[in-house]
């Protein structure tokens, strides 16, 4: 198609070098070629059907899925495999669960949990490979979720028997959308309350069997069901699970922390916070979907825009692309932006989980921790702001993309409102978005607390070092390419976040000053909270993507400036008042920030193409006829609606509709009184 | 149950009083509860199972819906009618439209384009009853959806023959999405281009016979295919249509407006305005639709909130109700403002409509009609700039709500999920949602221009007319009740909107004399028309909120006002930035405003439940187990959750799981080399 071609030669920017930076390497690149083409030619990895089949059959084809998986997984290094799953996760998003919760939080919770000799233990039954133990990971119930140390399951270590029994006590006790346990595995990593001689101890993990491997019966006092239908990510097969009186051997507790020695005595482990790295590596990965799954929905849309037409500009002309109207464009280069922020970030993050797990390793008995624990502290926190403000950030792209594409995002084809309906979980799961959100809000008053004591902060917040001289800042300039430069940008966020959080910190401390107890004063500045995190996250994702350009070769920098430039003022633009409140900028320079999101777009329309090109997903993982990269969307949507909706015989006609088109319409009789 | 029982004690109004004032009067709640019973006792209108049965089904059970409510359409007043239609379109919205198309589209077609012999003809043939013809409305083409002018699919008129030919010459002007093709209609309203002795005319409307009605057989040359599954509305079996020289007699095409004789002769109409009206019925109705769907939406999410509990307050202490926490009534009672704000939007507008039509058709020839033309031409662009920003304000409000829920929110049980996917279509068709605000916004540059050359507007727009002086006013208060009593919100709006209009029009006029002709400048600035359009029409919605409630009985004033402050508000704290821009408040006011929404929110959550109990709207209504009246969520949910997925044995266990589980182990041999 001639119309796609052209845009391919105006690129700014050569494509496949990009595509490179953006993977890490040209080895990177071909890495994830192969991995692409491995899941194309495989009949069991189909997956342009999921429209037209039902929950079962997607179920099933679902686990038919996991054969060649696990056979990679058995044979290629962990970090390869984890970049398998994370294309995966954006080709067939329930598979990568279904997969993700015995790889990533059953075994997860193996590695953080169990003791050295709890976990051989496991291994050795073939916990690794999914050979012999299929996990999943029973924490939800269904009066609890965010709320894990209210939790109504109990094990009740039963002395003379040396067992647990796990015991479901009432109905909101009930473990509930517990994946894979509906079709899928034999043991569970459950959590419960642990009671010792009638003494609650709190929340610990148990690893109870649910099934016979040999014949997948369910084992005595387990009663599993199935969740049913979901809004999305259908092929992952939700259980919930009831525990009647159900004994297991002391040693399934994972003691790795908490003990219970067999005469029932209680040891409590001096430092829980370790634990925080496995959340963390959770966030990671989503901020990387996030960056990821925006990429498929832009691929799909701004192909679309490239090709389809509305409007003649003159009387008689051609009609223009979607893609040459302003207003198209402020619809979706800003976005366009938002994802290379998010990716950017993604990779900045994953560098620096790598990096702060290497040093919790290698730390030796007796190092000084602080700064560690310091910078293990702001990534905490610092996670969970970007996971919430992510994966919202990448649910709007979704939906806006849908939109953009006018009637045709309203069909299950164009492949949006499928990509919608299985992202939303991400929202929730792994920690509800405002919860993690009012947490990093914490974390910020409580930075505001410590610099006024004194100490220095970590670099994530390190421009709350800077208080008080930075909340007095104004921005100097007038010409539009200085307002939005990154370094301008970069103070505006500086300077607006530090007053937004001196802000939330102050009433915060008001409040207890007049007598209300902490908690309940971080519930009544709750609102304040969340928008701090928010100003805070949009100013670190700014941060990330600025730093993470900064050694792009020579041949890109230019248009990855300008969307670094665009991401930054269209944010600002967003959120005008608290830039124009805390008069960072004024009424003038919001104006001239405004009209540069126009000029940026305009600036960066020409390279849309060329840009989502570089993301170089093939049509396999993009599944959609408006995203090929041919162009070719009429002839492949068509054929698409067709091929799923064969002519067959009206299946109602006699039955229904025939008697409403022929009924008689005569005035229904009534007899008459007479006299 | 006790929990929401005592929520019900809290109400600081008389609930019932409330229902009838929203639904206009006890005899209209009477009604409503009628029309609620009758549904609810009718077996072929259950809709609980809609999550688990297949497309297929789902499209048989819509039609069977059908019967009774053709009874109805035939047997009671229209007005009657049309409040039950409204109250089936919360209940069951794939069938409401696919009545709707017919209904609506077809019949106000024929309504609006027929002569009035053409319309008696078809309604002679059974056309309003669905009696031997059922239509449908053959508009959009795969290439063409907001651009109708550019339509491909021709009419071209054979004189020898008297006839037209109505042909499909492209891949692009296949007729898609047309509800009803598939599987209901036999005759549809054609969009084509009439071309007479060569010469194109424009596009008109054709009837064209599609389907023989005693076999349903296709009639010669019409080819029609099932469009397939949607992102919601399943129930509606839209389709595709292709015409290969299909020959209608020339008395089919619909010649109200334009004529064309039996020599071939065109006449065109002196006044196409008028049909004006049709478009702004659908907008109404969309108004009201999303007033009513957003009720729904937080009928579920508030008494969830109600009954749901997280974290304890004091150690040991009960969990407090998601309801009593900050943050869940931040995210949920602005919604609910909103909501009502809408309702009461929805209201007035129909009214408006109502009398308009009146005003239209009780004009005498000769009567001067440049009044009611104005408020038609007013109705026209404000209906536009409120059907699209009340559609994306419920989509948005539904899916707060659905994660409001946490996970459960996921489940295709809690009902939002599928509301959320029903609803979206609305913001694409009758017209794309920011196509519309663009309407809006030029209708508004035009308004700027009209004032100044002296021009009286009309009240939708009035504050116009108060230019300049109305530019620079500031708000004077301090204190937080008068910053947010109705009247300081009503003039913020009229200032800052006055300053958008203002801005826009300017840079319009400034880009025409710089030599840009209107259509292009119309295009560079349609970021600041689409923007100007929203704060015009959300203003527009506060002052019909705070119009709507003036009457309203005294005991039920103070809740709403409280209610109407907070949307006005919150609105001006979501979009400060433009509030701050212009100066009409300062950091310090906006401050206190910002602090308002939380205070607001606190006086509204006493009467939340109350609130949603007061829209009246039924457990078989509401459909879900998450918003049930008697607040036994956790029951009625594991009770649907078992009933829609029964025990079954594994359906995969020896193809799938177990050859997984009990896989060999054993590094695969290879032979050795030698020597």
């Amino acid at each position: 198609m001639e119309v796609i071609a052209e845009e391919r030669q105006k690129a700014s920017f050569p494509v496949r070098e990009m595509t490179h930076y953006l993977d890490g390497g040209p080895a990177e690149t071909e890495l994830k070629e192969r991995f692409m083409q491995e899941l194309e030619r495989d009949p069991f990895w189909k997956i342009d059907d999921y429209a037209d089949i039902s929950l079962a059959e997607i179920r099933e084809r679902t686990m038919q899925k996991a054969k060649i998986v696990v056979h990679h997984l058995a044979n290629e290094p962990v970090e390869v495999f984890r970049k398998r799953m994370a294309l995966i996760s954006i080709a067939e998003p329930a598979f990568w669960t279904r997969l993700g919760v015995h790889y990533g939080l059953f075994i997860g919770a193996l590695q953080s949990q169990a003791t050295p000799t709890q976990f051989s233990y496991w291994v050795s039954k073939g916990a690794l490979a999914l050979n012999g133990v299929i996990g999943c990971f029973a924490m939800t119930e269904m009066g609890h979720g965010s709320n894990v140390a209210g939790l109504e399951t109990t094990a009740t270590f039963d002395e003379a028997a040396d067992e647990f029994i796990i015991h479901t006590p009432t109905l909101t006790g009930t473990k509930v959308w517990i994946g894979g346990a509906a079709h899928t595995v034999t043991h569970a990593a459950v959590f419960a309350q642990l009671i010792v001689k009638g003494q609650v101890h709190g929340v610990k993990c148990f690893i109870v069997q649910l099934r016979d491997t040999a014949t997948f019966n369910l084992k005595p006092g387990i009663n599993i069901g199935d969740m049913g239908k979901k809004m999305g990510r259908d092929g992952i097969d939700n259980g919930w699970i009831q525990f009647t009186n159900v004994r297991i051997p002391r040693s399934q507790m994972l003691m790795k922390h908490t003990k219970v020695s067999r005469d029932g005595t209680v040891t409590e482990p001096p430092l829980a916070q370790l634990t925080y790295g496995a959340l963390i590596q959770g966030r990671v990965a989503m901020v990387v979907d996030s960056g990821n799954t925006a990429k498929k929905a832009l691929t799909i849309a701004l192909r679309y825009a490239a090709v389809r037409r509305q409007f003649a500009a003159k009387p008689d002309g051609p009609e223009s692309k979607l893609l040459d109207f302003p207003i198209h464009q402020y619809r979706l280069l800003p976005l366009l932006s938002q994802c290379f922020a998010m990716h950017f970030t993604g990779v900045v993050m994953d560098k620096m989980y790598v990096d702060l797990t290497r040093d919790l390793e290698s730390a030796q008995p007796g190092q000084n921790m602080d700064n560690i624990l310091e910078a293990l502290k702001e990534t905490h926190s610092t996670s969970a702001g970007l996971k919430a403000f992510c994966t919202w950030t990448c649910l709007n792209i979704i939906e806006q993309c849908r939109q953009s594409l006018g009637g045709n995002g309203y069909s299950e084809y164009s492949g949006l409102s499928r990509m919608s309906n299985d992202f939303a979980v991400q929202c929730t799961w792994e920690g509800d978005n405002t919860i993690l959100a009012l947490q990093a809000g914490r974390y910020l008053i409580g930075c505001f607390r410590d610099v006024r004591k004194g100490k220095k902060l970590p670099p994530g917040v390190g421009y709350l070092n800077q208080l008080p001289s930075i909340l007095t800042k104004k921005c100097p300039y007038t010409r539009p390419e200085e307002l939005s430069s990154p370094s301008c940008l970069q103070e505006a966020f500086n300077v607006v976040c530090a007053n937004v959080v001196k802000k939330v910190a102050e009433n915060f401390q008001q409040m207890v000053k007049g007598g209300m107890k902490p908690d309940e004063a971080f519930e009544q500045c709750s609102a304040e909270r969340f928008f701090a995190a928010k100003i805070h996250t949009l100013g670190y994702i700014f941060s990330k993507f600025s730093e993470g350009i900064s050694s792009a070769p020579p041949s890109l920098k230019p248009v990855l400036v300008n969307l670094c430039s665009l991401y930054g003022v269209y944010t600002v633009v967003e959120n005008a008042g608290v830039f124009l409140q805390y008069h960072y900028f004024n009424s003038e320079q919001m104006d001239i920030l405004t009209q540069q999101v126009n000029n940026l777009c305009q600036i960066i329309r020409k390279d849309a193409i060329p840009l989502v090109d570089s993301f170089n997903l093939s049509d396999y993982i993009i599944n959609s006829p408006m995203g090929r990269f041919d162009g070719n969307i009429y002839q492949a949507y068509f054929d698409r609606i067709r091929r799923a909706n064969p002519a067959k015989p009206h299946p109602y006609f006699e039955s229904l509709v025939k008697p409403l088109l022929t009924r008689s319409m005569a005035v229904e009789e009534a007899p008459e009184i007479g006299k």
